[in-house]
């Protein structure tokens, strides 16, 4: 890749991520063939990819037009799985991990691809790109498969951070509809406020207070504000955005995942059962196949930290290239739609109104 | 039914049940054709029935054999599912629901059935049969479909009260293991606590204090506690016993809830595709159905209320007869293994230890 390709955007046009190649459960070939895959679908992309030197130009090598359109930087160092973040924020400036976010500090792209640690993904995003000017707690969002008509909603904080109180709960929401706007291609995103009951005399102190918070910002922030949601709501199709904080929205999220899981594992069973149920599961396989395409997770691959100066999409660790793919086209979108400066934006405007005219005006058309 | 059968346990072993005929979302029709199902398999079972008596002693006398079990107690107000449960504390003396707390109140039965209204009938619960001595929260438990040999995890609290501190969440563990011990007849249930993670240096505050708390009485309870567990354990294997704040719980069992929905709509959609997709769908319905009664929430109808002065079971608001006599039949389980009793001296035994002998010795066999 030429110098010239190297800024932000790319010449021509183009669009450089920066992609951790280490630290996921199946190690950098997943990752190799993961953004291979997204190149051939994207001839826009190009990658800063961060990692043993040797051993990722082999994995490059194999990967025909690959090598064009990526940049190997080394780093030795490896952040794995049950490393204590605390160590990595300490000793870890030698990591793949490390490196990938070195290179959104530096502007060389805006958006950093990682399959490692969470923890320590969160800490050295927050410790090197630094919160937005505004923003208190960062957040991580995550698709959700849902009955609305983009098939997702968007949900945040799914675990950055076990606390929040009402000003945070209204950052999340306005970091939420940006992220709908410009992930999901929603002019004016439905925001709902989790909580165990719809009424407004329910729940805890900080989100009733939350509630008048972003009832208050909902018009500024051209979305609308439903008011309380449910757990049933999280698939549903009452709103766009969940607002709740980390310790209850990493809790629903993985209950979520694990009935999920529960059903599919028991769907199996039933249609293995007996030859009848095995013949039956034959015949129905086009239809199994397209149920479990609608909510297969790695077609949503990829939570986002919102609230950082750049954008940090955490794959999952145990990602195939399918899944790889997914989160390197979401940050690919999300880099091309200009997301980052839109969200410092948003939340700007929150703290000092009047400020938010552009991010909507430039956003219809601009992703996807 | 004789004076001499209402008394608590009634004549011959029978189990004299209190049940509000009204309130559900199918009005007392649903209910009454519910304890008939549940009278024709468990002879011993015999019902005081509160709401309008014309009505009820109409729908009654249609089910062969029920009137001979079954007293009819007049009550003209109803509960409905809109009512402020604070109205009905004040104003409802003369509803069904009041009247069938009432008799248990009276020791004319022990256990209480009810469809109604939740906040209601939790707050009339407490107000009429009182907390048991070293009670500060009352709970609500209720089962969970899981990968556990018992088919089921006892979760709470799920929404009773929407704040837990560490000796709270320690009280949920001794009654949700008393529960598991005589509703799922596990002799040294597991107790997991729920969190975001699996370590013991996360968490909020309350969570890491519960942790020790729990520890320290796991063996004079008579339980294993596992420690932390996370959301994905909820459906898992790791634990029979899942305890956790009635804000989390209810987020949990209704997101939990939502997915297992969503998921059977999309599996219904799927099948209805194609006519070849339809004809698939007709092979496997003895799957889809096997699979339908694992998972089928009528089955497992019922959460409990614990930590009062006799024992309230809340079927569905929208049961219909399957679903009333799935309450009823856990409501008899409970009645027969003498659970109220073994719940009080369960919770009494930790404000003063060494009292907790006779439960686990009397329990193996005593339900089912």
């Amino acid at each position: 890749m030429s110098a010239e390709q190297q800024s932000e955007t790319g010449a021509q046009g183009s669009i450089v991520l920066s992609v951790d190649a280490m630290g996921g459960d199946r190690g950098p070939a997943a990752v190799v063939a993961g953004i291979a895959k997204a190149a051939q679908k994207n001839p826009n992309l190009r990658f800063l990819l961060h990692g043993p030197k040797d051993e990722l130009e082999q994995l490059v090598s194999r990967r025909k037009g690959l090598s064009a359109v990526t940049e190997i930087r080394n780093a030795d160092g490896i952040v794995h799985m049950e490393d204590k973040p605390s160590h990595i924020m300490r000793h870890g400036d030698n990591t793949s991990m490390w490196s990938a976010i070195e290179a959104v500090r530096n502007k060389e792209a805006t958006v950093v691809v990682s399959c490692g640690n969470t923890g320590a993904l969160m800490l050295l995003s927050m410790l090197r790109l630094k919160k937005l000017p505004g923003v208190n707690r960062p957040a991580i969002a995550i698709l959700w498969p849902s009955r609305n008509p983009q098939g997702f909603n968007v949900m945040l904080d799914v675990g950055a951070d076990i606390r929040a109180d009402a000003r945070d709960l209204l950052q999340y929401a306005l970091m939420g509809v940006s992220y709908a706007r410009n992930g999901l291609s929603l002019p004016r995103p439905r925001v709902g406020l989790l909580n165990v009951g719809v009424e407004e005399h329910k729940g805890r102190t900080e989100l009733k207070e939350a509630h008048e918070l972003i009832a208050n910002h909902a018009s500024d922030a051209n979305c609308d504000f439903v008011g309380f949601v449910e757990g049933s709501d999280i698939p549903g199709n009452r709103c766009d955005v969940i607002v709740t904080d980390g310790f209850t929205g990493n809790i629903a999220l993985k209950t979520g995942e694990g009935t999920a899981k529960l059903i599919g594992d028991l769907l199996r069973e039933a249609f293995s059962y007996s030859p009848l149920s095995r013949l039956a599961s034959l015949l129905a396989l086009t239809s199994l196949t397209r149920l479990k395409k609608r909510i297969d997770p790695r077609r949503v691959n990829g939570g986002v930290f919102l609230g950082l100066n750049g954008t940090v999409v955490k794959s999952h660790g145990s990602a195939d290239p399918t899944g790889v793919a997914a989160a390197v086209k979401l940050a690919y979108d999300l880099a091309q739609s200009g997301f980052s400066e839109k969200l410092a934006a948003r939340v700007a405007s929150a703290v000092t109104p009047d400020h938010d005219a552009d991010e909507t005006g430039q956003t219809n058309g601009t992703t996807k």
